[in-house]
């Protein structure tokens, strides 16, 4: 079981959060619970690092921010044994969880589980610390922002567990955003794929690199909401698991959209080998995080028109880089765009399956609304619209692949 | 170099105190800092711990409270290289601070520094948390409320230190309280027993264990001030050492008064072996910890008195127990008085010197000042007075015992 920062934000939480393990606990099961910072509380102490100094040393910088971690590993311990549940907390040093040296952005490599083995057997719950390991060296590291996730399936495949419950803010993966579909479904089921590709388009439930390990080591991860009422079984959430778990493989998992990206034109490149390079070598030099490229054909015979986006915080940074770039690179110019939108429909299913692609392109021209660039992968297709379109598209889309609940 | 909760309340004072660290390695020095948590963050911690249960494990416990020194160990390291001294932090389990598995109040037992010595010669200093260290089985433990001291005290044993430097609010031990005799003087030095002593009726300057360590391990202590200005030398504050360095050994060092007692005195006690100890039993059995006894003859043949001081917070509970063991024990009645002050003067001086009683007796006497008790030690005489004169009392003896700093 994994439990973020806003259910561990206060003892009174935590204690729901004891309950909800001790239910765990009553059912027969040998349980080891990951738990994030208090909400706030790894931005408090990341905040003291950067007043101590912008460049904070990472290694002292995991020391001070691993804390957080701590601190409700042991609350959670005692708030189980208040509620008669033998419980002991492991520290990243203790298990241990070794990780790379890369402080602040470690990766786990292995996690020692002979000894929490055998106090679960004995009928100890293990609360863990998540987003903290140690180092080669024997020092304090951390995974990173968000990295708790990450701790918790790493802990679920070394302990071979059955399952992965990571408790969040929602109750389980959606077709699309309910915001804008009121119908949409939560999925019993998803493709480590399928969330991957939500994930990277904005649907942000489990973190990314989480979803990466649940996939490499077959760990069973099921999404659900903390904040189903104590006392009774949680709703059961969405089952992120192999393919071959799922028996109806429907053809379009979900809908995704994103309204952070801005759309780049560089017009008029001259259509040699290399110059389309020399552009992204550019903006790469500059960090900038290229995401769609598209290249087209352009009007004037001997040069082509590149389009491609980029996080719209860096919109600014990427037309000077473009700016500076156009004397070495001699193309005519750039156009951008920042009122645009990604939608994303992702599926397994489209593997097998022709005419996935018609489907959206028609039911988007139906409504009138313009295709401005196309990219698809082996389960997602993209497609860059106006912003005002969102939700339209998204409805639209929603409602021709059949993902519509029942009214 | 020991630094308290006050001087690591924030970057701010912690930039501070690694301007005062790096002063010391520009003269040479090869330095280890200890730090307490940040000012009010050990309550913080604790008060999270009662909240999820009165009764927390202790172990658990640990693993919260030991986090807020481990935090200010990290930010100072981080503070230290932004200056450009070059620094690292050593966790209690990292270096290691073996100690008991007495979770809450563990002693200390053994500090491995050989990878300390070596990072130290090697130009870096250690920063380390005090208050925290890593039991038999592994698991982090604590050394009680106040115990940052007794760790920097324990770390330059081990480390054979030349001095520990203990920074505080105060700028050194006085010969009593300035904010009563206007006159005391700061002592350029003071044995071991004589701290003790005055540490034991009131002046809180250091933790007692940590100077009964320092006179075990002959660890020179200097208690000086975190607030001299930067850039200067800081004062020189008091040394506490051994009594062969004491050259020109005062009589008195100073004198102390403590208001927070009680006394109480049962009378008519049957004068047969085994009742006063049946007294001492009962409130012993109740947590009570009785100070001064003194033991009159009655008025009534066959019965005697008996004198006593508790802490003022435990008169109520001391006469409850009284109360009921009345029966039993067979005494007549007891009467109290919270109105009380204990006035000692302290010396190691008063060992070869004939007369020193004296001079108290007769000093306050003259006075008018009527001594209800009176108990004395090998290097303390402690007399039992009514509160209202301790702070006459307290500036006749300073003036007395030639204590007066010159006009």
């Amino acid at each position: 079981m994994k439990f973020g920062g806003t259910s561990m934000a206060g003892i009174e939480r935590i204690r729901g959060v004891a309950d909800r393990v001790r239910a765990e606990v009553a059912a027969g099961h040998e349980v080891a619970v990951v738990v994030s910072a208090m909400a706030g509380e790894t931005d408090r102490l990341v905040g003291f690092c950067r007043e101590a100094s912008p460049l904070a040393d990472r290694a002292e910088y995991d020391v001070v921010v691993a804390s957080g971690e701590q601190v409700t590993a042991g609350l959670l311990a005692i708030a189980l044994q208040a509620g008669g549940t033998r419980a002991r907390s492991w520290l990243g040093w203790q298990l241990a969880v070794a990780t790379t040296d890369a402080h602040a952005s470690a990766r786990i490599e292995d996690i020692t589980t002979d000894a929490m083995l055998a106090d679960l057997a004995a009928g100890r719950v293990a609360v863990v610390p998540g987003f903290q390991g140690v180092g080669p060296d024997g020092r304090v590291t951390t995974l990173g922002r968000g990295g708790s996730d990450t701790s918790a399936v790493a802990l679920a495949a070394a302990l071979r567990a059955d399952r992965c419950d990571i408790y969040t803010d929602v109750d389980g993966v959606y077709t699309t955003d309910p915001r804008i579909v009121p119908r949409a479904r939560k999925l019993a089921r998803i493709t480590y794929e399928e969330m991957l590709e939500l994930a990277s388009v904005g649907a942000k439930v489990l973190q990314t690199r989480s979803v990466e390990l649940a996939m490499k080591e077959k760990v069973r991860v099921q999404v659900l909401s903390s904040f189903t009422a104590i006392g009774n079984d949680p709703t059961p959430g969405t089952l992120v698991v192999d393919e071959d778990e799922i028996v109806e493989q429907e053809l379009i998992a979900g809908v995704a959209y994103n309204r952070n990206e801005a759309k780049l034109t560089v017009a008029g490149v001259p259509d040699k080998p290399g110059v389309v390079a020399a552009i992204f070598a550019a903006l790469a030099a500059a960090n900038v995080n290229v995401d769609m490229i598209v290249q087209n054909i352009a009007y004037v015979a001997g040069t082509t028109d590149v389009t491609f986006t980029v996080p719209r915080t860096e919109l600014a940074l990427s037309e000077d880089v473009l700016a500076k770039a156009q004397g070495t690179i001699g193309f005519e110019h750039v156009t951008s765009d920042a009122a645009v939108a990604k939608i994303s429909v992702v599926g397994v299913g489209m593997r097998s399956h022709a005419g996935v692609a018609v489907t959206m392109f028609k039911a988007l021209g139906d409504r009138g609304i313009n295709i401005q660039a196309i990219t698809t992968s082996e389960i997602k297709i993209s497609v860059l619209i106006a912003e005002e379109y969102t939700e339209l598209a998204v409805r639209v889309l929603h409602t021709a692949y059949g993902l519509d609940a029942a009214a």
